[in-house]
């Protein structure tokens, strides 16, 4: 009845990855664009940021061995293209933000973590690249739509995921015995900020907000 | 009289670069520009692909040995600036849509071979990789230069791609035998879809559009 | 009293990441943003040169193993944002342009010959990667906050780097003996335009400029 760790890591990896290219097809759908450039976007928004990641970390790339990322990619922004309606309803919009809220932060920590058993930059590095994990196939799709990345957005998207990458790759630096409690905390700090900011308009505060002059 | 295979495939790669380079002194030209951007945007547009691709394969960039690419590109570049207004004319610009459509069409089967024989990611990574040989220079180029990228265009340019390299991933899967037949059908298809669309105003049909709202 | 080679090295290096961040901290500021996005701009800035060129030549990224740069560039972003209006007062403008055309000067010959010594794409090969390397992080950061990149500016910026670069690279391919004569004179140019166009607004000259028709 209830599922194994394993199992549920891969639920979240499969919906996460869904909730990511249906992400880019509302994005997509805010220009005039066809079902090829949504699939492109789909598939980029769900692997561009790990991608990134094992560039940098000069290992291969996870989806060359774990192709199923690509296929759920490419299948749910088919799916999306033709219920681009019902993706935008109010419901299934929140829901897809909390899936997605879910799947950033624990991309997030398995990205701190891959570059962390790596000893790439310790301790700065890992939490780098647990962030471009989480958010840089987003920037780039932003980035290729050519509207405001999420980086400059008021939203708070990538800020939880960078607070949640520290705290994980802090006890991994100093309290190395308690991994796997940290992980847990560091994915539910990254969620529950998330979900403040989606359900109670939480945004940055005033004093970390930079206006332009 | 008749050039073989090899020469061929030379002349092709040879003229590609240069019509690659000349697509991006017209973007450039729609800017107030100068001749080191110039040089800049033909060489990345040229080369731009497939190091994206070797960097994604985790191989050599292809560049670093076969130079030649990027002398060409940026002679090309340089003789485009000076002859931009050249570059304008009606008919040279049509020649040079078709030695690029030509040009991407191999590019991409190339890509794909490249991805399959280093069994990256089968079937889905030789298709991914070879649109991203084929197209991603001309996508950075837009990015760079800030005008819509070529995947927002209406303009059938990345999806004849599309087509062939998964025309070509496919018989490679399932008729390996007839693996060059397919390369030939397959750049032949991207050619006809690409002629279709520079002469015939062929666009995206209706059902694959997607409308913002 | 003096320092040594390897100390001038190092100070213009601490020094010259630090003008990297400020420089994105001032981008940042014409954008509403905030703390966290001026850090990650900070950051990029700083080291996405140097990463893209480590990526290209497929060797280990240097902040992995020289991470004060990363840390320089986030203590120096973080201070960019708590007294931005001092960042922005003319004086300080000023000297942070020079200490920057210094950096960019070094960073640039340092990534020719880096690109030099492993034999990359010789001659044309280790020009492009000094040039990427001192201005790649400056263009990625402008990509990021989606204003004209430095390619498109009438400034001085890039084309200095490639002057540079290209004249030390001719150093290496012809006279290797005067390699370190070539460094300092190399750094010694780029400075020199780029003083030229800080405080005598040399532009680029008419012949080699493309206008928009």
């Amino acid at each position: 009845m209830f599922l194994t760790t394993a199992e549920l890591i891969n639920t979240i990896s499969v919906l996460g990855t869904a909730a990511f290219a249906f992400s880019a097809v509302l994005a997509a759908s805010e220009k005039k664009t066809d079902i090829f450039t949504v699939v492109v976007l789909g598939v980029i928004t769900a692997v561009g940021g790990g991608s990134t990641r094992d560039v940098l970390l000069d290992v291969t790339v996870f989806w060359s061995e774990e192709l199923y990322y690509v296929w759920i990619a490419v299948v749910s922004s088919l799916i999306g293209f033709i219920c681009v309606s019902f993706l935008k309803k109010r419901w299934f919009h929140t829901i897809n933000l909390y899936v997605d809220a879910i799947a950033i932060a624990m991309f997030a920590i398995q990205g701190t973590e891959k570059a962390w058993s790596l000893g790439f930059g310790l301790p700065l590095g890992p939490i780098m690249l647990g962030i471009i994990t989480a958010v840089g196939g987003g920037v780039i799709r932003d980035v290729l739509i050519q509207r405001p990345t999420l980086l400059l957005s008021k939203e708070l998207y990538a800020i939880p995921v960078a607070l949640g990458c520290t705290l994980h790759a802090t006890t991994l630096a100093l309290l190395p015995q308690y991994t796997d409690v940290s992980a847990i905390v560091s994915i539910a700090l990254v969620i529950y900020i998330r979900h403040l900011s989606i359900s109670k308009q939480l945004a940055v505060p005033k004093w970390a907000t930079l206006n332009p002059v």
